[in-house]
């Protein structure tokens, strides 16, 4: 099967093999050898020198997490939402009392510097401001260095919460150059694992408002996350299959190179964009921000997308997502992060090539 | 390795095999046909007609849900503590503010009914009663129909929140003749699988109050969970690796038969309890409720717990349990439940006496 959904992703056969590893004692040596492996190997990725803590969570928990621990109820919030995960952000930190003001951007729009500014602006004593990087339902990959440059120079104080999930090891974060407060990735993106655990780095800045961030906290209350990994270990009984699979994806990582990485996410998107423009296709997103780690289509009049999809899926093998909310049969979305060659969305767009008629869509001309 | 500690427990070569089946889309026929076959398989291990949700997260988590979708800051909670994970439940009712009146035992003991119902009724209007099922710090396993019985008589209105992490699927919880309202276990645990994976049955009466519950949630919103286990789907991403165990897993659980295993766990127990007396030693539990699943042993003066732990593990290949909190150092713990056998208890008793003289401890007789 060519899973070509923006997570999960295809997962590395080596990694797949370690997630069968037996089980261990999850505080005994082996877990904290894991541990001391991963933890500075995760750091290089987030490119940052702070804490970068485990999870056993999806990506989901991870800002439950960046919220909960930095904040308290009543803080004025700022959340730049450019699609459904940026709503998700919001709800979290509305869930959990904080004072949100929401600042949203139509479907395939990359967030606006110029417009955070002004929103910062009219309110001043926001602290903290939320910020996805790849908006998976979109395809748009938001400006971050732009975004948090702004944030930085009309409020320095705000937190910067940067949701990650879905570009950090396929896209670069700069974390630390960026002065990120908290940044959340998920397993199940680039990372070429199976979900179920959230990476979260947290900046000094952060571990301060943590000191006074009365949101209740428990599970995800990530200073017991740290003061365990100070020991090797984890507050909880962790989810140890995928701590084994990540001491093998990461060397399979590293030994590619971070830079090799992105350069092939760039060119496997590249191909990607290409390739639904020939074939008579439309992009969801600016292209400008369109996002290296998913390509959102939009469906021509006449596509039925949930045909499309069983189409692709029954007769080439070929998986690709929908869309979500209020653009559920309104677009596809072709994901290409991971664990992903130029084979792969060659077959892809050949698939599409032929799926399309029978969705009804007849394409402009061959995609491939 | 003979892994003897309470969690994570060994897990069947075609449970671990599954853990590295590829990923599929986590919303697509797949993961629903899973969610299908596994729904009527938990709610018989559960003895329940309730809904038995899937979150991906550890037992903490899973009784962090079951605290959090069912009261409001300032609801009084009752809070029934005799080691350390009934401290981790009461820990949790209070940091999302509840009124928590905790009735603590000393560690062996287990909680006195008598005892519950003086403390229901001073406490007139109590909303919730949290109850560890099984008590993996100290061994113990409440008795829980009675516990249950007592909280009805006593306060009808009430919810009966259960930590059943350790206990179900290796020790009979009767979900639903005993009037449970949340009932909690960990894939780690009698389940056979890694950890990541938190079950959780929720009652009508809980049901109910959940519509007027206001402590904050998002991640562990099980309503969310409820609407999506409807549709064949989970509301976050899930941990897709422990679906595919735990599909396994059940199968496996299911042809050996719920009486059986009972009965297996039962005998691993007697076996473990009578062979760690015949070496001298005493348990920490009262004897009228030690637990089937785990069997503290208190450390006779001379021996150094650490020392003998690392003996058992470096040359005998058995792995125990060390103490938790108050009882480091004071207790060693040897966990006998999930995928395990009289051989293993056998092998783990044998190590036990060749281990203890080398840690200062010189054993009454031979143990085997």
């Amino acid at each position: 099967v060519n899973l070509r959904i923006p997570g999960p992703t295809p997962c590395p056969p080596d990694v797949l093999a370690a997630m069968s590893r037996p089980m261990v004692d999850h505080r005994g040596p082996e877990t904290a050898e894991i541990l001391a492996r991963v933890a500075p190997k995760l750091k290089a990725a987030f490119q940052t020198e702070n804490d970068v803590l485990l999870v056993t969570t999806s990506g989901t928990g991870g800002l439950e997490s960046a919220v909960v621990n930095t904040l308290s109820p009543g803080d004025a919030v700022l959340a730049v939402s450019i699609g459904n995960f940026g709503e998700r952000f919001s709800g979290i930190a509305t869930a959990y009392g904080a004072d949100v003001t929401k600042l949203k951007f139509e479907n395939g729009a990359a967030a606006d510097p110029t417009k955070v500014r002004a929103a910062l602006a009219e309110r001043p004593g926001t602290r903290a401001v939320l910020i996805t990087h790849n908006e998976t339902s979109t395809g748009v990959t938001n400006p971050l260095a732009d975004l948090a440059a702004t944030v930085r120079a009309e409020a320095p104080d705000a937190l910067i919460l940067v949701d990650a999930v879905s570009s950090l090891s396929s896209i670069p974060v700069k974390t630390d150059a960026w002065d990120l407060d908290v940044v959340v990735s998920g397993s199940q993106k680039g990372w070429m694992l199976p979900p179920g655990l959230a990476f979260v780095a947290i900046s000094a800045r952060a571990w301060q408002a943590n000191e006074t961030a009365r949101m209740p906290r428990y599970y995800f209350d990530l200073k017991k996350h740290k003061q365990a990994l100070d020991t090797g270990s984890t507050p909880w009984t962790p989810a140890l299959s995928l701590f084994f699979g990540l001491d093998v994806a990461l060397e399979l990582l590293e030994a590619e190179g971070w830079e090799q990485i992105y350069a092939r996410h760039q060119h496997c998107a590249d191909l990607t964009r290409q390739g639904v423009k020939r074939l008579g296709l439309e992009l969801l997103a600016d292209e400008r921000y369109a996002s290296n780690t998913v390509t959102a289509v939009k469906a021509p009049p006449g596509l039925d997308v949930s045909r499309l999809r069983k189409t692709l899926r029954e007769r080439h093998n070929v998986v690709v997502g929908g869309g979500q909310a209020d653009l559920s049969g309104k677009i596809f979305r072709i994901g290409h992060l991971g664990l992903v060659q130029e084979e792969d969305i060659r077959e892809t767009l050949a698939a599409l090539a032929e799926a399309l008629p029978v969705a009804g869509y007849q394409p402009a001309a061959a995609a491939v």
